[in-house]
């Protein structure tokens, strides 16, 4: 059996990152259904964030994404954050959302198009010296959307001496965080469409590149944890984008779409021994229909339930049916784990760190969201293509 | 070998809807990227229309939706239609862009939204009366996003009830055509998800309600031309919504993805004796990236070439092989139509309708582009959201 | 909150149907691997069969497939099943292992092999009337493996047509139970591919057809529980084949790949009160690498744990949140349930019954494997293809 | 537009190999059935190979499989093909069959039977030192069913491990090819799934270790074309193991289910330039229902068909377009190409070369078929279980 002591120091120690745009508004192409007290600036999304922090204690960071988040001083940002008790994050760039790149960014086949979404990527690495971050997260929405539009190959090579520029700008300290993701915006071919070319890529570049799996972004049935299990084991793991899905990229919270997944993943990164800083574990989610900072602190408390049931495997035994070619000793193993109710767990936790331990029901009865929906009443209110 | 005669006569005769909205802008939910001399109103959309049928000569009507297309006198909007050559087909219905529909229309749990949004659909078929419209199309957004959200059950019993308030309401040569999405805005379970649904709502309907096949709504692997054969078999084929995917309701032109699938499903139209006007043939697209007029004639070209080799079979050939259990040479006379290059055989008819063998070549040569390039400078441009 | 002593109640007098089949040597199309003490004949897996209920409590009857287990007296063969306590359960139909069917059985081109296929379906009912028992279970491999194979309409009348022949063949207490299956063995098309063609089929015969569903028989994405829900209110659910999947039709345990699916579809039971005989839950599942009875006692132990928590469900608070369209609230009722760690319950409730709280480690110490291991050592291992 | 001569040059110089075990009997887990006239022994396997490309002119190689193919003297077999006017390809090995092989064969945890395993891909170097042949083919049926039942990471070591010995054994002119598979027969995860697996291991082994691509064995919406020119890019591509699917791996003939994609990736051979001896261009493929050497033919002529199209595509004119950021006009060639009816110009080919311009005619006609039915008519059928 594991050890308790050591189970809860490691979910003490756990850390979830949360994205200043899940505060704000988000939809599908069909519709934007805007919410009251939605954040209007970047510094109301930190202070959502930190909320977020207050109630759960292990959301202490908040990502950015620029130009969503583009302010004129990142080291105010940064000081206003740490006031409210978190701290900036990984810096995302947005090369999608200016009408140049409707055929793409960096792999566009106009180099005037390129050069200024390379440019980007730069600045974005400045942004990061202004605010202490070490992550530099790139999603590229290039892709095609017909066969011929483009040459597959060509993109490469583009897509190459971009990453390139923007790594060789990277400091000592800080990292390429390369997402991938199968379809949408393009809808034949993106051109980092899988774990396999990220990785690749990140090889060549070298040690200060590394993948970032966004766990909604891949084929029906792929398999997430084994690229988990991989890439750990080639130590090109970065950071997880968490969200869930049915179909496609649906961002639904963290664990509500395929919780044993979630374990799943959790359970490779527990055996990988890499609950630590080295990866970076954020959310990515959009909040369409329901409240969003409930939902974050929910999906939250989703991945910490899936890491306390990982974390609960009693790994000698599951060796020993492993080796022992027990099918379905190995099995039950590890569905002991998952099948365990973990939340008195939390919530002893929780309660030893003095906070709430039901933070859904504390956030609702501490009078935040009546605040910021009187507050934030005027104004425009972010959003995905603030 | 089928008579060639009747190959032209039927590829004469047939008939494509082209959809308001196409011609509009549209997205993704990253970016709505705008072109030049899109529409402003929908007597611009229109005009786009009767460009097409002008070019191609098979797209005489134009399908409206509302509210997009929204004007204050619909018999005036028919005559400025008839007047470009061009009739109103489909109506098309929106209970999705509210934002009393955030939760759903038909089937929202609160009867005041539900009752809205059955007020539209009956609105819908007065708008028929007044254009003369035949079709009155459904599409519901409606679904949910996590489990639990609603009662899957107690929705049906909504759908049901708001179906027959619209149903009772259809004149005697009107109908309903009921359309069905796997997902996409809902995320976790739509309330008209497949065929089957679509179909056992119109059977408890009646004679009047069909089923309407959009090609991208399906799951993966789902053989669509086995449903269209089981439609028609049934009585219960309504329309096509045409356009391609890759993966999800991509909304590409019609026979870009899979040309042979769409071939497929133009066969089982041949052999179900189903090219007449009984059936709605339909584009439903969204032309994010390409020219939209162009994106259009493309579409319907594609359309007519699968037309054609579908034609083209040999059916006696074909079943002879069929019944004697040869399945390669049963595969290899589909394959022979298939394979055929019908482009030649097309422009002949086009050239002998008067119009030019090469309607894309026609269309960029005819100044209509630079026309309303020109024309459409101000003003707010028509979109899905407008 | 729920009755417990309702819950418990029902948990009680939940019946489970496990497949003689399953407890005999199968594999995949590449390799069969044999196990010690696999049964050689109908009583064998009989015997096993009465073996699992005897540790279960709810596995009570034991579904037959024909030709498999072909007996000369089927009335000699229940009554050596109620000696060990168990009684013949569904009948099932194997119209795919005969050389005659390569092109398809009931809907074959050729007459005299559907009027063969046909037979042998009357045949069935003929066995359960001497069995007694009520369930004709109808799987069809038939389908085509290229486009143009055969004409997918004129199989469909095939089919409907044998159909009539096996149903008017029913007693009055007998019912057709017609399963769906989105392809394998058939590669192109399959002529009962989803749920929408049985239930036509269905409700064109009349009210002793109902639909089977197989877990693992969708397409990627597939929304089950929809369907389940969908089908009671229609009156037309007749019956589950459990097993689960990550892929295609993997036949893995019931629950092994997504518990939360499993709980999900439970869940839709409870809530249309279907708990009762009308539904048949049966497995149909492969136990090709892991230990065989063992995997069963599992897999109902699964299904019984799903539905205690569908029964858990506080519907009162679920109904209140989702009239309030409060999605967080309503979602969290359900995982509330889901989260529940109901295995002291079924413990509890198994010691209450005169069991061993843990089935799978009283099978294993019951020494019943190594005597089936030691008894039947010579003869032929039953298989999927005996 | 691409000049004709070179055209025809290189549909001349195309080499396509065909699988010794695609003239044996195959099926799926439900039943195979047997066909009159399959090979008994790998020489008359062989000879069906030698009649294959002696009506195709371009199928001068047969990949062999071993145990299935396994003889005393391979020199010998080799001579036989010769004198029969092909060579031995590619050997394929089988570490899938054996009882011991339930639970893994490379990645087993059981070292004992790692070493077997490995000993044989050792083993199948000296046979490929024997009959000359350059490609060791690797595929592994490893991976686990359950989720626990082994540690995903400790597999890969093995895995690793096992690559090594065999690619420290291959002589200057061998190589490894390693393929990979998404799922089947294991149904939770493979040892290697995806392409991006099979890449970093054969980066870690060295220059003389490639990726084959096996078209079937992907996730749906997998865009193969991407891979392949990623691969083209990488160097990394080593052969192709061609079928066509709807659904999983079903194994039909190439270019049956989906002619467009299979062009789209010859397309990319052709722009990467790589249609020469380095890529080995080879079938794997069952054909359970219909005539196995004509479906042979069928699928070298298929893959002919969609080369003779990419070879076609009017290069400069796609460069052009896509370089203007012309959407459509580049699609539109690449369309043009696509719908051209090459089969006169394979036909002249054939003529020019002295073959029959229709060899499935001329197979029919020549009375091969009726010869091996009648000559092999006792004996065992070869098979896949063989």
């Amino acid at each position: 059996m594991p050890d308790l002591t050591a189970v809860k120091q490691a979910l003490r120690e756990q850390r979830i990152e949360t994205p200043s745009w899940a505060y704000a508004n988000s939809g599908t192409r069909f519709k934007v259904f805007g919410q009251p007290g939605v954040p209007r600036t970047p510094e109301e999304k930190i202070a959502d964030a930190a909320t977020v922090h207050r109630f759960t204690g292990v959301a202490p960071t908040v990502a950015l994404h620029i130009p969503w988040d583009r302010v004129d001083d990142y080291a105010a940002l940064s000081k206003y954050a740490r006031d409210l008790g978190v701290e900036i994050g990984a810096i995302n760039t947005n090369v999608f959302q200016d009408e140049d790149y409707k055929l793409g960014s960096v792999t566009n086949p106009d180099p005037r198009i390129r050069r200024k979404a390379t440019d980007h990527l730069v600045d974005a690495v400045s942004i990061m010296d202004e605010t202490g971050s070490r992550d530099l997260k790139l999603w590229f929405s290039d892709g095609i959307n017909y066969p011929g539009q483009d040459d597959l190959r060509d993109r490469q090579d583009r897509l190459a001496a971009a990453l390139r520029v923007a790594y060789d700008r990277l400091g000592p300290d800080q990292r390429i965080l390369l997402e991938y993701k199968l379809f949408e915006p393009a809808f034949y071919a993106t051109d980092v469409p899988d774990w396999g070319t990220s990785y690749a890529h990140c090889l060549e570049l070298g040690d200060k590149a590394t993948v970032c799996i966004d766990t909604g972004h891949h084929a029906p049935g792929t398999n997430i944890e084994f690229i988990v299990a991989f890439l750990l084991r080639a130590g090109k793991l970065g950071a997880f984008d968490f969200n869930s899905r049915f179909y496609a990229d649906d961002d639904l919270m963290a664990g509500a779409a395929d919780p044993f997944q979630l374990f799943r993943i959790m359970y490779e990164i527990v055996r990988g021994d890499a609950l630590g800083p080295g990866i970076a574990f954020m959310l990515d989610q959009c909040h369409n229909i329901e409240a969003k900072i409930p939902a974050i602190i929910r999906s939250v408390m989703n991945i910490q339930e899936a890491t306390a049931k990982a974390l609960l495997v009693d790994r000698d035994a599951l060796r020993t049916a492993q080796r022992e070619g027990d099918v379905l000793a190995a099995n039950a193993v590890l569905m002991d784990a998952y099948n365990t109710d973990v939340r008195p767990l939390l919530a002893e936790l929780r309660e030893d760190a003095g906070l709430d331990p039901d933070p859904v029901a504390a956030y609702h009865r501490s009078g935040y969201q009546q605040q910021i929906v009187a507050d934030r009443a005027g104004g425009a209110q972010a959003g995905w293509g603030a």
